[in-house]
């Protein structure tokens, strides 16, 4: 196919037809089309953006590029959770067996970690014998054996994304609303879902750091969901620090199994359980958020979710004894305590050093090839706020060996800020709730506790 | 290298160290950038444009990718001739024997055709047996011993433009400012020349068809040419209709051949000798604009530079008959003639349309390894503004069989239009003169001329 004129149309402003979307993505998946000439239109798309439509016909082409798992007649509802992608973010560990543990289906596709963000494959695959590249049929039967499966993209799934993710990712063209929303939905969409709750990060760690360009994103997605059928609903959380205290693919899946136990750290619960509640609305097992909640609550304190997690690991081949034994997970060569230097208030934690030092000392990729140290990382036991005393130990870094755990420390140094006051407020752990309607400000206060009587506050709209 | 960074940048408008574009230009050329990076940074410098410094960095790391002539202690003023493309344009066949047999080198390296515009080489290529691959050291060669040398650019001379054109042509990428002067300018100061002479043309035939652009190029291309020790004058020529009556490869070199025996059509002839004037004061050989004229003039009628061209082709391997005998050159096999189909006034011939008609006959690539038909083309005898008779023969079709004689009639019937009367005054043939001094109107009266007594009028700066 004659690429160039549509690449030229793209980059002067204008817009290419659905049929031209679906002609040019099959060319490409097919390998008619070279990178060199995607790449180019790719940049163009990032700097000039793409109309409503056309975003509409990217995403279906590529949904169309490969195969869907299907589930007629089966009428248990199947909803997935999606995350931008952050630091210390292991919810989708606790949230997909926990969902499931409440009667709806959650058939979960994650992702790799990327950047200085981690993924849930790497962190799953830290448990001894896991295997997360199931063939699309044996992820289908055991969403409708187990209700849960937690696997990576299968190579049936949207190929054309595989294929365009891994150019976008060498080509400085990963950071584009209607490119991260069209990747996403083309997979999630793929799933067979009857609904979808997307946790878009926003602060410094995330792919994304503004309010405004997560809202955007947001409201891409859930249109795209929505007008193909797919009731989705997005929440804004705080990615301006880690999530939880565990950073890195073993320390992770470890805090996650505590948190299935019920000994989670409270932000890891409270965004769990915020996404939780919004799941099991969109499933429509539950119709208010204070009953989601405490069947959420109950589910977990009763060992439901942790007995599910137990017969996921043990469906995909991996050793089950980790739920009452987590030292089963690989352990750290080396490993050290750091102190806070000074007498003070904790005012900066932040991810993105933290999330790069995992990478530098071996916990993730510098390129896609690149094996990953389950082991290294650290655990920070201290949050924005949080006052400390000169001396006090705050972190701990594992590592494989004492270089490692040098460059770690150096992390620690730079990313955990202490000062005599808190200067700058940590984002609202769970800010935003978006859907079709409009946008919802969580942290405004509502109507009967608003000081004074009158209009709503808030940015509500 | 780690190019993602770079790519990021420019995508954010931020700006390349020199030593950013060298280090890059080189490892692109060696074969460790990828295309498809390459191509992503190419649109994103397509849409952000490159600063001044950048730009010359850019330029002299094409530059010194590659080999460069020199003629080091050889005083002999050389000076080259370039053209940004048109129709009809087969101003190079005359000049560069015509300067040559004025005194000065012509070490000339042209190109092939690109688009809807026709190329010095293909040109010379239909006289039968004319060699344009000459070695570096052949060229040289034979610039010192005649003066002139119509070559295409040699693998030896600036491989990363090759290379980066090549790459361009096939990502919409080509009609960015920055990159077009980088491309002609690394290639021009390769010819160890000691003055340039730019043909930019404007008008719908054009690359850049207005008139600001053209400007802009020429201003980019004077100030790199300048800053690494090349004097550089442009001036900006009409390409609003074809340059001359034929149009298509041997036709035109026919027309050259007329034209240096003093019968070229006298459009073609003014801004050939308004060109050639310009080559004889940048290379210091006349002093003044008229004496130059007077000098070219003379040369041409003596029959001289007519003898050069002979001698060239002798040189280069091809039939030296072509000057006494053009029947020599290949002959359409099928030609048809053209008649105006109402009286009035030509208002328009569209080059563009000629140009893309001459491809679709066979006389233009379509792809780079296409054969190029060189017999096949136009004749047209008539410019906006004369007056025509119904039934008149305005233009002739030459082509390889019926179907290109139809093609060539329904491009005719598009590409000229006749009206009542002249609705859009053609552009003046030489508009502006263009030095590192400023921009020289060359349509406005000149002070003694002027209608009132006072500041001189134009947009001379």
């Amino acid at each position: 196919m004659f690429v160039v004129p549509l690449i030229e149309r793209k980059r002067d402003g204008g817009a290419l037809t659905p049929e031209e979307w679906s002609a040019l993505i099959a060319a490409y998946t097919a390998g008619r089309v070279p990178d060199y000439q995607m790449s180019a239109l790719l940049m163009a798309v990032f700097l000039r953006g793409l109309e409503r439509q056309e975003l509409a016909a990217l995403t279906d082409a590529m949904l169309a590029s490969g195969q869907r798992l299907t589930f007629d007649g089966w009428t248990t509802p199947r909803v997935d959770k999606h995350s931008t992608g952050g630091v210390g973010d292991k919810v989708s560990l606790v949230l997909g067996p926990l969902v499931a543990a409440c009667g709806v289906a959650v058939p979960m596709m994650s992702g790799r970690g990327l950047g200085h963000t981690g993924g849930t494959l790497d962190k799953l695959e830290a448990i001894p014998g896991f295997r997360t590249t199931l063939a699309l049929a044996e992820a289908k039967a055991q969403v409708m054996r187990l209700g849960s499966v937690l696997i990576g993209q299968t190579p049936e799934i949207a190929p054309a994304d595989r294929k365009l993710y891994a150019l976008r990712d060498v080509t400085a063209t990963v950071e584009a609303i209607p490119l991260i929303a069209a990747s996403i939905m083309s997979k999630k969409l793929a799933e067979g879902l009857t609904g979808l709750v997307l946790d878009v990060k926003r602060g410094s760690g995330a792919f994304l750091p503004g309010l405004d360009p997560g809202l955007e994103l947001a409201r891409t997605m859930i249109a795209l969901g929505e007008d193909r059928g797919c009731p989705t609903v997005a929440l804004l959380t705080a990615m301006d620090r880690p999530l939880g205290r565990a950073c890195g693919n073993a320390l992770e899946t470890e805090e996650a199994i505590l948190a299935l136990r019920g000994e989670g750290p409270e932000d890891l619960m409270e965004v769990t359980y915020a996404l939780g509640v919004e799941m099991l609305l969109v499933a429509g097992v539950e119709k208010n958020a204070k009953k989601a909640r405490k069947q959420l609550e109950n589910t977990l304190g009763a060992g439901l979710a942790a007995q599910k997690f137990e017969q996921v690991i043990e469906a995909q081949g991996g050793n089950p004894k980790v739920l009452e034994d987590p030292s089963v997970l690989p352990q750290a060569h080396a490993g050290e305590v750091f102190m806070a230097n000074r007498t003070g208030v904790v005012t900066r934690v932040e991810p993105r050093t933290i999330g790069r030092a995992i990478v530098a000392m071996g916990g993730g990729r510098q390129q896609v090839e690149d094996p990953v140290d389950p082991t290294v990382g650290f655990v920070i036991t201290v949050k924005p706020g949080d006052k400390v005393l000169d001396g006090e130990p705050i972190a701990s870094v594992f590592a494989k060996d004492a270089g490692g755990v040098k460059l770690g420390f150096e992390a620690l140094e730079r990313a955990i800020v202490i000062g005599d006051k808190l200067t700058e407020r940590p984002l609202p752990l769970v800010s935003h709730r978006v859907t079709r309607g409009g946008v919802e400000d969580l942290t405004a206060p509502p109507p009967d506790r608003a000081p004074r009587a009158g209009r709503r506050g808030g940015t509500a709209s």
